[in-house]
């Protein structure tokens, strides 16, 4: 099956609202067996609508719209698709019984401008929202489905899970299988390089794409086939997999896409260790990985975000004379934020960094992207100088990658067999 | 000018890359004058790169292509653009020496995949990208003009920032004029009530839209005109502003779309305060906030994250009986968190959050989403209980949001004339 997606709002356009709503509905829907030709983000008004729903391909089987179905005058979504389709609207007493519902929870009721959201489609079939006021409508027009739904990710996301991948899964007939590696540290072109002999003899329908972000490369095993032969899809995917394992090895620190703070979170509950952090340059954004963490808690005891150098002796306990003599930024004093952290915060495990973010307090020894990592544990203390660049939100995001992978490694060394 | 945004990349299909460029070129373009009609994705095979060319409408003057020029097998638009064009690909000396050069910046070398990105096209004029080895190449068809740039956001936007914006300032002949006002903590639907009478006397060509975000509401007044006539516009956008801005009063956080981060950073500055936070649930996400602002660490101090209550004892001082009686997510809890953090980092102002983020630990006393926030400053004690709904993210996201609002009207406060 073939989708489009169609994102609504004249908001993206003008770059005020990044569209995240297309990458999840990407992802979902081809671990749904969908795959999406297309994404093609409009403007609000009723003749970009029209002219998007005009040009979908009669390849496509599903044409999924987000945006403008809110309460307010800029909301024009159900009346263009009800104009295009033919269609009128109704009022649902039974939608309308559920915003009440819903406002309820939250201590409200519903205004005047929420009425109109029970005014629905007579001819669409209603997928229930049950964490929204507007409803999901679906029209089937020949072999073609058009799904409108809100652009509000929390909601769009649940009429998706609970009304239309379930569907969308007892209906296909071909599968797309994935296997994925993650390399931290490792710039892409070096990677390619190393992968260059392997990669040349690959053949369709196996492909490899590599894709690059600020620390990060993660490379894309796929193959496309009918369901009715997936195992056979899976066995060969893992065959080509364990090629590419073998030559990465240790450099590879995932398999699947779980992210890094899940990788340490499940080693650190193997361990029964526990984790603290003493930030810097990173300011929080290390602790605040750790905890987007369901369940966290059970590892993570807390951090001291040592921005000041006041912070750094007061709580930390780094030596004055260190601090005056090496800087800040160095590797005496990321150690003993390290070590001053597990002792205050009673943890097996710390991570530490200082770092020049940027874009001021450069030196031509410490230019804007020097950062000093340090882990400590049982038995174990890393540090390294690394060069982050220029940005300091890429300084940042680097940095927060580069601390979770080399705790990875000081957990990986703990849980070896001596 | 009108523009159309073509991203190229299966991985945004597949939803394992979000289209951040996108939203970035709305923004740039629209400031320089031109209007972004449509943002399309395509997978990088070459049928779908001619398809999307192909379907350009002769009323567009740029078309924005990113993504597919990187090193790797891959990565094949210059090919395909070539092909397009008629055009070939010839060694270019001078590109070649940047790479070297660049690559010497970072200690490394160029390998045997970088050198075919100083191959370029011979009709495309060349639009420099010195941070990075692919080049941006422009190539002119009658009134049409195509970019093609890499999809790395950093180098994108060099690229776009040195060669191509001034260029469209330079010729533009429609502007749009905006003004933003920003609302935290009041629904959408109660703030369209508030200016409904308001909003449907609004004529053309002015405009407004909502745009929710979790714990926001950002409001948009547009009016789109001819360059020569900007004064008479500005005038005009001045006035509709003037009025919204009365009905808003100091619900409106900003009328621009200055971060909270950054508007807090310019009233600590004001009043010559320094900060500091302890936070539970929020895990340090309000300390990152603050310190992705350069030149924060004039005003920032540091931060306790307390996730385990030993922390909120240990470091801040938390009563362990206030603790055993009222639990950690209670206001007399949070209220000593913000003064043990003023006074352990000797700070003016601290904010303190301790909530449920989810999905586990909920009570029918306090569900998930149940948060407690404080803010602490010279004679100054706020605190204040929150439900911020079930979704982990979310909650984060929205106490965020609320404690920054928090801190920003008790700096409010401590400003006015006494």
């Amino acid at each position: 099956m073939r989708a489009e997606i169609i994102t609504i709002g004249t908001e993206i356009l003008l770059g005020q609202t990044t569209d995240s709503n297309s990458a999840w509905l990407g992802q979902h829907l081809n671990a749904s067996g969908v795959q999406v030709e297309r994404i093609t983000s409009i403007s609000d008004e009723p003749e970009a609508i029209v002219r998007a729903l005009d040009a979908v391909p009669p390849s496509i089987d599903w044409v999924i719209l987000t945006g403008g179905l809110g309460p307010t005058k800029d909301d024009l979504t159900k009346h263009v698709l009800c104009t295009y389709f033919g269609d009128h609207l109704v009022f649902r007493s039974d939608v309308y019984a559920h915003i009440e519902t819903l406002f309820a929870s939250m201590g409200r009721v519903p205004n005047a401008l929420n009425r109109p959201q029970a005014e629905l489609p007579a001819q669409a079939e209603i997928v229930s929202n049950a964490v929204g006021t507007a409803q999901g409508m679906l029209w089937t027009r020949g072999s073609q489905r058009f799904l409108a739904m809100p652009g509000v990710p929390y909601e769009m996301k649940h009429i998706m899970e609970t009304g239309i991948l379930p569907r969308m899964k007892a209906e296909r007939n071909e599968i797309m299988v994935h296997r994925y590696f993650v390399v931290q540290g490792i710039p892409e072109s070096d990677l390619a390089l190393r992968l260059e002999g392997w990669e040349a003899a690959l053949r369709p329908p196996v492909s490899l794409a590599y894709l690059p972000s600020p620390g990060l490369v993660k490379l894309r095993l796929s193959i496309l086939g009918p369901v009715a032969e997936e195992k056979t899809l899976q066995a060969r995917i893992d065959e080509v997999a364990a090629e590419l394992k073998g030559l990465l090895g240790e450099d590879a620190y995932a398999e699947t896409l779980t992210p890094l703070e899940e990788v340490i979170g499940q080693q650190l509950r193997a361990l029964g260790h526990r984790l603290g952090t003493a930030e810097s340059c990173t300011g929080g954004a290390i602790a605040a990985r750790i905890t987007s963490v369901a369940g966290s808690s059970a590892y993570f005891q807390g951090s001291v975000v040592a921005y000041a150098n006041a912070v750094k002796q007061g709580i930390l306990g780094v030596n004055q004379a260190d601090l005056m003599v090496h800087g800040a930024v160095s590797e005496p004093v990321v150690k003993q934020m390290a070590a001053g952290l597990r002792k205050q915060l009673k943890v097996d495990w710390a991570i530490a960094t200082s770092g020049i973010a940027g874009p001021d307090g450069g030196s031509a020894e410490k230019p804007v992207g020097t950062v000093w990592i340090a882990v400590a544990g049982p038995s174990y203390l890393w540090a390294e100088r690394f060069q982050m660049g220029r940005d300091r939100g890429r300084v940042v995001q680097k940095t927060v990658l580069a601390s979770l992978n080399a705790l990875r490694k000081g957990l990986l060394a703990a849980a070896a067999p001596k």
